[in-house]
């Protein structure tokens, strides 16, 4: 066995099954076959009452750099054992299909189409597994930190929790999903260079211990730097660190700009309290307060009520690995193929589990937005080949669908772009910033009522008639199996 | 502003701050002052009784390639602004210190030095992050693994979570992680190729989609693989899903290696028995029931419980993102720098939070073992320095010191392996295999009361009483420059 191949391609970023039903589709001659498979998530994390879709960048990369190695289809070769002629389809292979997806920075609610890919079956079934990995994390981290920014509102939140990120990539794009978001800005420096997102950071405990006092550690960092945050809780806040900071920010004057203390650590509320007033008392009434320490909504709310006074938070652990949930569960569903005839046959997965059942055909997503007062009153998904009614729309409650309204005036808009057509990147991706405000304006368009963190209402996302009663069709046909096999 | 920076280095993986205390440092004429770092966490993940150290094959590969970037130093200078002096020193900086670390596979507890930093201070500065990153997250992940395992026993158990890993690094060293950990392989294929993991599966649901009825895609996957695990529960598990396993296997014959079938939803219990008795009836008493759907180590214990008859365990989103806690929390701290006279002076970090207080002292970890039953007595922190005694060693319950036994007959085994050794590479990397085999060995030392995976007993892990006083020295000397602070 080759000792190591070299890590030259994210072609292999799959699941071992996606190959074998490619070995499959390509031997039975079927490889070429259009299929047509969406992504969704079924269930909102966190209670939240939206998503926020992050993950399109860094997909773009992915399937432009789609190729198996030489490296790949060595391994594949030499250790999986595929024979000659099946790897030799896979090393011309290329991704030639379309993709439809929407935009970073969307709001996006369960059960519908996120993304969807429209190629041969093999290219389709191949680019799943990295997709979702994608997609799950930058969404779920989205989410997250819009949620947080939901309770901080115009106070500074800063991104910091690169040391306990999982691994190196979540560190990174965890950062980007973050800023997306509203956050303004990352400890992290390589997302800071990868991402243009703007980086911030001073010094740690162990610059205090290498000086062994505070004293000298923040002169010497206010004779070298501009801008100064002082972290006053390495030995004690209020009888040294506190102490220290205005000692040395009084001594340097306007030779430095001193911009506040940082707490790591203690009680947050009381110790910003008690630091405000010695702030205050020595004429730093500007000064900021930046609290970090295991923070997220929760904790902020909580800090909030007691009356803490913190005008800056920087969020870790609990932001960048969605600590409260893991794992967004999008899932990546077949919902036509193309069958012996050359048309286009819807697909449909049934489970025990009724959320679970899959919606067939192909579909499109459309807000519908309110003409006199722009918000958004739910999301609309049709079939592809069904025009919209113009007039008069009437959304369902997704679940109690006896609950409804008549919606009359309204722009019905599409959420999908096309980013590739046919293998052809055809999309202009904006630069962050873009997405960033794009997330904004969204987030503008709807109702307080779902934006709330606790129990926020639920937001319709309706199925045309004609979605309906194709996915009761798919079911009846599945039934008629049943009964046919028990017949047998 | 260059609107984007190559993605050629590692090294800006990092907190900002990190970068601005070396400035400090350097401008101040300290960078080249010899620092100590320990890396350890405080508190054992998911309340198991022992964690398994994950994540040395990545530190190597990182200070390996610890070296500036040409666009690293362009965009410190452009986007941050520091200044060219400052980014000449960085442009030179390699890494020339000497790093200690457990081998991979070891196990390990509560406040011990996993790994250790002396170099000078500004390169031990500078790798802080990165170290935490990978260590927390693959620590955090082989300690998940290797508790699933201590459930299944021999039983095989696969790692299929890349869709939800939180993105891509988390997959890959995830995979490897819980394969170091005894897990039998994964699914995902570039892990498999980057780390010589074997991989597994075979067809999804959308094959039997793409097919539009099971018996069919059985049967034209039966024709293109050898090895052959049908997935069952695509429509209804009993009624279609099985039979149409069963009636392919026996169609096929010998021509296919039947291996069995896989359950991916529903009621596991329920459908895993009545599965079998199918399979049994039919003659396929070899056949194999793989389980996958949201598995960790108490739904498995459950579905035990309840007499499920599963062979072999998929286990995905729990395992990957570490779902019931998901970070792991090590920290690295200073605890001994050159002062001006040259020598090595301790430092310490004080909390209002007992358990925060960091330990000073340049210290060695060693296992005690009990000559007579070659198990772990506990494990033995003293500092650098000092010898051990060689005959009666007391061992204390790390927080119940009233709770102590004299270890006699022990052989003391030190824990850490040199890696690099100013600036050079010194270690040998075992290959995956032997640190997997390592830390069996090490499982079979450790007594099963520290193995179970609900409230196992607490290990012990001992300072010396050197190592004791020490840190309570330095104690009193924070709490003297409080009362000094107060005086003026």
């Amino acid at each position: 066995m080759k000792n190591i191949y070299q890590d030259d391609s994210l072609t292999l970023h799959t699941d071992l099954y996606q190959i074998n039903m490619v070995e499959t589709y390509w031997r039975d001659g079927r490889y070429k076959k259009r299929a047509v498979f969406e992504l969704f998530f079924r269930k909102l994390p966190f209670g939240n009452g939206y998503a926020v879709f992050a993950g399109l960048e860094k997909v773009i990369q992915f399937i432009q750099g789609f190729r198996f190695s030489e490296d790949d289809l060595e391994y594949l070769k030499n250790e999986v054992g595929y024979q000659d002629d099946f790897l030799d389809y896979l090393k011309g292979l290329r991704f030639t299909g379309t993709i439809r997806c929407m935009k970073e920075g969307e709001l996006v609610f369960g059960n519908e189409p996120i993304l969807s890919v429209d190629a041969p079956l093999c290219e389709a079934q191949l680019v799943e597994t990295a997709l979702l990995n994608i997609i799950n994390y930058q969404t779920l981290i989205a989410t997250k930190a819009s949620r947080i920014k939901q309770v901080l509102g115009k106070e500074i939140a800063m991104e910091f929790g690169t040391r306990r990120a999982q691994e190196m990539d979540a560190a990174i794009w965890g950062a980007r999903a973050s800023y997306l978001a509203g956050f303004e800005g990352t400890s992290n420096v390589r997302a800071g260079k990868l991402f243009q997102i703007p980086v911030s950071g001073t010094h740690a405990h162990s610059m205090v211990q290498a000086y062994k006092d505070e004293y000298t550690a923040f002169r010497k960092y206010a004779e070298t730097h501009k801008d100064c945050v002082f972290l006053v809780d390495t030995y004690d806040t209020l009888k040294l660190g506190v102490p220290n900071a205005i000692k040395v920010a009084k001594e340097m004057g306007d030779s430095i700009n001193f911009i506040g203390i940082r707490l790591d650590s203690g009680d947050l509320a009381y110790l910003s309290k008690e630091a405000r007033k010695l702030l205050d008392e020595a004429g730093f009434k500007d000064a900021k307060i930046v609290a970090s320490s295991d923070l997220d909504e929760y904790t902020i709310l909580n800090l909030k009520a007691q009356g803490a006074k913190i005008d800056s938070w920087g969020i870790g652990t609990k932001l960048i690995t969605a600590y409260d949930q893991a794992a967004l569960g999008a899932v990546y569903k077949i919902v036509s193929i193309e069958g012996n005839d050359g048309k286009m046959e819807d697909t449909i997965k049934i489970s025990s589990n009724p959320v679970k059942v899959t919606t067939p055909g192909i579909k499109k997503v459309y807000r519908i937005i309110n003409n006199k007062n722009k918000h958004a009153e739910g999301d609309y998904i049709a079939l592809e080949d069904e025009g919209l009614p113009e007039k008069k729309l009437r959304m369902f409650h997704p679940t109690h669908t006896y609950m409804n309204k008549v919606v009359t005036n309204f722009t019905a808009k599409e959420l999908h772009e096309v980013i590739f057509s046919k293998g052809d990147l055809v999309y202009e991706t904006p630069c962050l910033e873009e997405s960033r405000e794009y997330l904004k304006q969204n987030l503008c368009a709807l109702w307080d009522e779902y934006k709330r963190t606790l129990n926020p209402e639920e937001y319709p996302v309706d199925l045309s008639q004609k979605c309906w009663d194709n996915k009761m069709r798919n079911i009846e046909e599945v039934k008629e199996k049943v009964a046919e096999m028990k017949a047998e």
